[in-house]
């Protein structure tokens, strides 16, 4: 069996920004997927491919974590911190937080009713200072929930990736504190292509005891992952990913994603396109004098567009979202997918729209 | 429980009669998948391929019911049984039913606390006097549960299937007492092809409000679906599947399985074969002298073996379970890709073990 | 059996400015606890004591109301919010109420989840403004909890009270958008005593569905109370309370308590005399030139001093908290057991630390 | 069921046999309630009197334990279980135990879903053989709950009680296998009227690591407790009791009941003199030639009488359950509060309506 490449067939520039989601899937990660079919297996993990999948983690990581493919990147987010939080705990994050804004109150309902508490800073990222205060608020007093996790979001929801250094300092309050960090890594991949660090300087070694590896966003179609630091937590995960209806039974379907994902870096590469193809972008909305919001350190750009710029650009067929997180400003996503004609298609259109051309 | 390696250039019959999860996917909905990546889409159902799959689920189930793609069946059986149950109802089941033995919780934990309570019957099926006294146990009293759910397993764990009659008769006697009935349908399949009657007249004009529809165990990869004939239940499921973490973001990919399955009535071909593989397997079991404990309705059979025999086969490489669900009693599982030589294998492995070859 | 009066024997005065929930009970209360100690009768309020306290709560709320007493407000506050929520709804509160602060998740757990929306206002009432914004907040959008319910408090965190225009204004911006209204009445009796309405009207004719009904500040012991003018929520309400382990055998007890609040308007006489300590207080505290921060509408008072005032209060044995909600202010809270004296002692001892004596 | 009013100028002799529940309070009780009102005290447990009925407790058990006043024995049972139980845990209890056919769910609501594993064994007592098969049952197999609580009950429904060595032994069995143990002590007193040994003997030197004290049945009012022999749940059962809506402000007035409860062995008392109204009531029935069902242990007498004697003995004004827990079986409870008159009564009655008078 062949695949082609998506859009190969595809003329015209595709001219979806919307989110990294609108994609397809990595050609790679198809292949990998339909390798799998081959044989009976067992079910539920115990199989070569799984083995193997978590070896890739083990490697990639540099540490014997355990692995559990569940999948959406809203159920990896909701097991963590269920695994890490008490129902009466707090859980600390950035008010812009995918948990706190677009999880439909998930995070509540696997945690038993843990609250979780918005901190505010720039550009997505918490601030420290803020970060500081929360984490003494009220401890020990019984009629207040209690600090217990930070989930930090790698990159942000507006795009921006902590740096290392920023992640071990926020994971050091929090740690010195007594709470456990949980990192969304929905975009990890489009970080650490951006950053000069490894995977293991990014996460553990900074501070975090488990993580939420995005892949549907970056390649995959059906699974994104816990990757856990703690041995600690293997029981009590297997537990709760299985009471979560998560515990898929032919699992070499999810393990061959991750396990192709994570092949010949095929994740970093990936996410590496999808960055060059932001910087791109935003290079052509400079040039036609657009405000760009944000520092465009991943893969997602901010920039301020008239009303009417947009309805030219929807009319041309572009897709976008506008008006979040916040009125006059477009969101624009780039991918493993995205070519530079539809970027340049982009940038033409709104050099040309906004009269810069 | 380890198999051997899937392998491409593997010659001799497949020996894996443990569960249809062992068998990998159907080509048809391996090839649909790939197909889905082709180009950006819309993420979360807003595709096309999501809508044909919708359209396809109408048109099989003659209802215009919703579809919910979910990653397990046993988060379509939590999700389904949360948008039936209060948190202080009961859920009525037989005892060896899949929700109650086999998923650790998830109906209590997506409930919000109901009970299930266990009603015994012959071969896996629900003894209709014992339902009958159940849905009236404490009916207004504020110290109990009270009775609000029926959920039927079709094909049950023993592999019987209820007649259309017997799920009308049991759906009527809860649905007259003012329960709503739930088809744990991890294998409706199997027990589809082996009736006389159309998708429709086994559910929703059955008495079914709601269907865990199984697709893995079919020829699925990684999804099952839930199928709601009640519209009433629309809008709180979609919040239920997204709050469980289960709204995936390339819907496309979970859409295009459930799509190709229902086409050209895959499912019904796939599920007949598993069918027909378990009549020649138990009619050679039969031939020698093995007691099957079950009637063979669809594609699992239960028989006795001594503990001798066992040891020679799994020393020959066959792989089934053994002692469940009770001692003495193997449990033997054919799927959409066992072959009439592996059936024939067993056949001849078993009568020599036995002697009576 | 005879009972003194709390206090009777102190000679000095109490020097208590903590909370309302300092004092002891109201000896009215006391005697009818011991009263209905007589006799046996049936359990779980179907006793004649619990009849009479429906029909008391049912004559002064001019409401076929449904009464459930519970043992605290924090449980009365909850199981109404879990009546009215679903597990996916976002509850609009005051940044600073109870159910938010002071309840340690209490809300998330019960309703399976739900989050709070923090929505600001001066004095602890929340702004029509922010209101109007949050009701129609992602409405529809299945990635984020939808607006179900708004929760008000009566009199709020900063004792100020809403009038029944204000409650009416909030209510019908909620109602209009499809949510539901719930009070928490910890001191609502505070409020009524200040205000010239009757409780219909600040309840139900305002457009509350569901009242906490606070006792035990106000001269209760052990029972608060959900008062309920939905019909529709009878069924659920009585489940949700046995479940919350909320229904008592011996139920006469807490109904003796809500029938004694209730007679001869005794809430409303204790309540009037809390509120008319503190504006006692109030008016001693201006004359020695203490900044008073949020008007006294009824029983507490927030007022700005020094710390070495408040040290030298507490010195002198005055008890009060300090640094809530904001550094710098004192929270002083009279109840129905505060006297002239004890009012005038801490006033006396303010202008003296203060220099303004 | 409705009972005739609570009457001080009754004269004739009570004649509810319904449940040791439908009596009023033992004016031990009445009178520290009324006591404890005295003064302004720290709200949530800070005072006095709350101090003095922890060490009451830790005297009493001659153990540092935890006292939790909650409102209701299912309360106690809930949260108990919750400290001890994972959600994905499972507790083991007899068929007929309370927190399974009495508490509407209670148990699977607080624990975020465990589930309750049904034991058999004769006069209510958990079979130690069916225990040694439960403990051991899928132990980490993760599609299963996981055996974690024995909840025992004493006495138990059916009014017998264990001996120490029987719970010993079942501790044990649950020991060994790395569960906890709970007590429901709804009737513990009573239990340990009736046998000769310390509290201490009966709890956690018999291996109970938490213990629901009941405080209500024997001569309390509106509380009952949890007393906790584990110091490391203390933290834990301190949020999960206010989480609750259990934490009462007026403490006091909790702690008042349990402190006299256990002075001067008032429980014990109480509980001695309702086991002998059981005992003379059981030789009455039996001189009547009633056939009693259970051995007589504690308060609770089951005993088989004809429909038309019921019928007779109600017309009378007794007022008793009948066909619980079987048909053609009367449950008789005595309590602190029942009189030889009383007894002697029903006695009379019941010989002169089956014709032994």
């Amino acid at each position: 069996m062949s695949f082609k490449s998506p859009n190969a067939a595809d003329r015209s520039p595709d001219l979806v920004f919307a989110s990294d989601n609108s994609a397809g899937a990595a050609p790679e990660i198809i292949e990998a997927l339909a390798r799998a079919s081959a044989g009976s297996v067992s079910a539920y993990g115990a199989d070569p491919i799984s083995r193997s999948a978590t070896g890739r983690v083990r490697e990639v990581f540099d540490h014997d974590a355990d692995l559990h493919c569940v999948s959406t990147g809203s159920a990896a987010n909701a097991v963590a911190l269920a695994a890490l939080a008490d129902p009466w705990g707090s859980i600390l994050c950035h008010r812009t937080a995918h948990i706190q804004v677009d999880e439909c109150g998930a995070p509540e309902f696997f945690t038993g009713g843990a609250k979780l508490t918005l901190l505010d800073g720039d550009n997505g990222k918490i601030d420290p200072a803020e970060l500081s205060r929360a984490v003494r608020h009220r401890v020990g007093d019984v009629h207040s929930v209690q600090p217990q996790v930070l989930s930090l979001t790698q990159a942000t929801e507006w795009g921006t990736a902590y740096s290392v250094d920023e992640v071990r300092a926020l994971s050091g309050i929090a740690r010195d504190a007594g709470l456990r960090v949980h990192l969304d890594g929905a975009r990890i991949a489009n970080a650490l292509a951006a950053a000069d660090c490894s995977p293991a300087e990014m996460t553990w070694r900074a501070g975090v005891d488990i993580l939420s590896l995005g892949i549907t966003k970056n390649g995959g179609l059906t699974t994104d992952a816990i990757v856990s630091f703690d041995p600690d937590l293997r029981r009590r995960l297997g537990y709760r990913v299985k009471r979560a209806g998560q515990l898929t039974s032919k699992m070499r379907f999810s393990s061959a994603q991750v396990d192709a994902y994570l092949t010949d870096d095929l994740w970093l590469r990936n996410a590496a396109h999808a960055n060059a193809m932001a910087q791109r972008l935003a290079d052509g909305l400079r040039s036609a004098h657009v405000e760009i919001v944000a520092p465009v350190d991943t893969n997602m750009i901010f920039c301020r567009l008239e009303a009417a710029t947009v309805a030219k650009l929807r009319n041309s067929g572009f897709v976008f979202h506008y008006g979040i997180p916040e009125p006059g400003v477009a969101r624009l996503v780039t991918s493993f997918a995205t070519s530079t004609e539809s970027v340049d298609a982009l940038t033409a259109a709104v050099a040309d729209s906004s009269g810069h051309g």
